[in-house]
């Protein structure tokens, strides 16, 4: 059947280049998301304003799309599984529940011949002291799967008292990651059609800021030998998941060049913006070829670049941005600028 | 002030193309267009939906917009002059004015400095007899202003009878055009900012079918010369009408090098479609900053390329195109392909 209309749940800065890449290639878009006039449904054909997991809400973006497909990677895996019995679902539940929780995530990413951190479930006090006992009494408590009440994680270094630690977190499932003496990070982003065809775009090397994405640059100071452990490291997680779609995945780079992993995102991935700016087919036109069961356009990369993201106040530089030649700036569409808040990018052609 | 919305008068292809380039500077459209669920309603903000000659929709329109363009040239003169008392309005309605008028347009053109083909007003059967004994007994007799019942134009090659000719075109204003024995066509896009900021991009060559533009081949075919005769032309005409937003001209190119203006559109061009596959910042993207008071952007070409209209059914054949690398293709979001419909281009890179 030929994809008409597709289904985005989320209506995010993601989902509106999602929808307007479907719009490019002729498709129409629904977004779901239970904020009114959000950025993704102000260039989408129609919004339903629900809830992500509202049942009759996703029964009615079911019914009106041929493919289905989300912006964020906190979908509950039960409505995508919900979903699935009905119509296609792409990335499928299966990403979305390994992305969802770190332990499952790191052990799936192991289980490909993808090499991780060190770790250790964490499900009680006890056996956060054992593992802490193993990895030389340092590590990084974190929960297992995201937004238990905003308690994000604790950082142990020798020494450091652990009492209370597992209450601390809200006495969740935990895992314990090792430190890893990391140089840098890069991220890759690659796509793949039901088909099993594979595409990688070039890896980006990334520095964040307070803990968000501050700048990609394009090529990242790597060897080739670390490009192609990334393209393959890609390329293992994408037939593994039986993946339709793009994923991102970021890396830690090792003084020695080689690569451990740090997450995946079932999304296109903030680190890939550039690609709208240097490459012929964006990574939004790649996800939306690849859940729309068309063939995968070129990752070749025309421009070296440094893609930058605009937080909150950033976005009232942008008269300087717009000024400067070679600059593609890109905005959300949103409203107030609120610390913290993504409000575009620019990505400057080198 | 700062633009935020800007209202685009006809809800077609180029009308979609502009509103997505706003969307993507963060800036809000409102399309007015009588048409329903148009091409550009659908990834605009809002549709107002009623003539674009309709008093009350115009002010329904500028009462919303902090400025008005149009993606066609047949927008009312008088249509333009009223809106241009409450809001600015680009391009100018001095550009609506001559580019609806063949006379005007020529008038203009040679006013200007810019070479056209020999041609006479022409407004009785008396006028159009003497005219075509001036040329030779050959000529092109067409109406001065758009749209008379579709009746376009004649042509008359020596020997022909002109009897009653002027009756058969409508007994309408009239001009007649002197032949012109052209190599090859090609086009130039251009842009100004009410600053009087001036960017032009490459000379494209086009080949039309059946009176549609079928391809637009960067680069041209031509010296430096007649590139550099091209961006004069088009910065003396953008100068000449203190023009705001992008202009398309279309020149013959004769043996000699030398450049003939046969017409202008004020607007963005179909041969200026290449510029979203090719170019830093495309033609849509340059006439919403124009329009909106932001800064132009380079319009550097990062590789050569040609552009393919798909009319009605060559829709058809998008799989052909979507599976060949470096293949940047765009559909419209029109239901129903119909003979001589514009559906989409796709822009291959070279």
């Amino acid at each position: 059947m030929t994809v008409k209309t597709i289904g985005i749940i989320g209506g995010g800065q993601l989902g509106r280049m999602l929808a307007m890449a479907a719009a490019k290639l002729g498709l129409k878009t629904i977004v779901l998301e239970p904020q009114a006039d959000c950025p993704a449904a102000q260039v989408a054909n129609q919004q339903i304003i629900a809830d992500y997991a509202d049942p009759e809400a996703l029964d009615a973006l079911a019914a009106q799309c041929d493919v289905i497909t989300y912006e964020f990677e906190n979908v509950p895996v039960e409505a995508a599984l919900a979903l699935e019995r009905k119509i296609a679902v792409y990335p499928p539940a299966k990403a979305l529940e390994v992305s969802q929780d770190r332990l499952l995530e790191k052990q799936f990413l192991n289980a490909n011949g993808i090499v991780t951190a060190p770790f250790r479930a964490v499900d009680s006090q006890e056996e956060l002291e054992a593992a802490l006992a193993e990895f030389g009494g340092q590590g990084v408590l974190k929960t297992r799967r995201f937004g238990y009440d905003g308690k994000g994680q604790q950082v142990y270094r020798k020494g450091d008292n652990a009492a209370g630690g597992y209450a601390a977190l809200g006495s969740v499932p935990l895992i314990l990651e090792g430190f890893i003496a990391f140089e840098r990070e890069i991220s890759i982003i690659a796509a793949r059609t039901k088909d099993g065809e594979i595409a990688c775009y070039d890896p980006a090397e990334n520095v964040h800021r307070n803990g968000i994405l501050h700048t990609s640059t394009l090529p990242a100071t790597i060897t080739l030998e670390t490009a192609e452990a990334a393209r393959l490291a890609a390329t293992k997680l994408l037939s593994g998941l039986d993946y339709v779609g793009v994923v991102g995945i970021e890396f830690f780079l090792m003084q020695d060049g080689t690569l451990i992993a740090n997450e995946m995102a079932p999304r296109v991935h903030n680190s890939g913006h550039w690609t709208e700016a240097a490459c012929v087919i964006s990574q939004f036109e790649q996800h939306i070829r690849a859940v729309a069961g068309l063939p995968l356009g070129a990752c070749e990369r025309h421009s070296d670049c440094v893609m930058t993201n605009l937080i909150g106040d950033d976005v009232l530089e942008m008269d300087t941005w717009l000024a400067r030649p070679n600059v593609v700036v890109h905005l959300y569409g949103k409203a107030e600028a609120r610390p913290g808040r993504k409000m575009g990018h620019v990505t400057e052609l080198l």
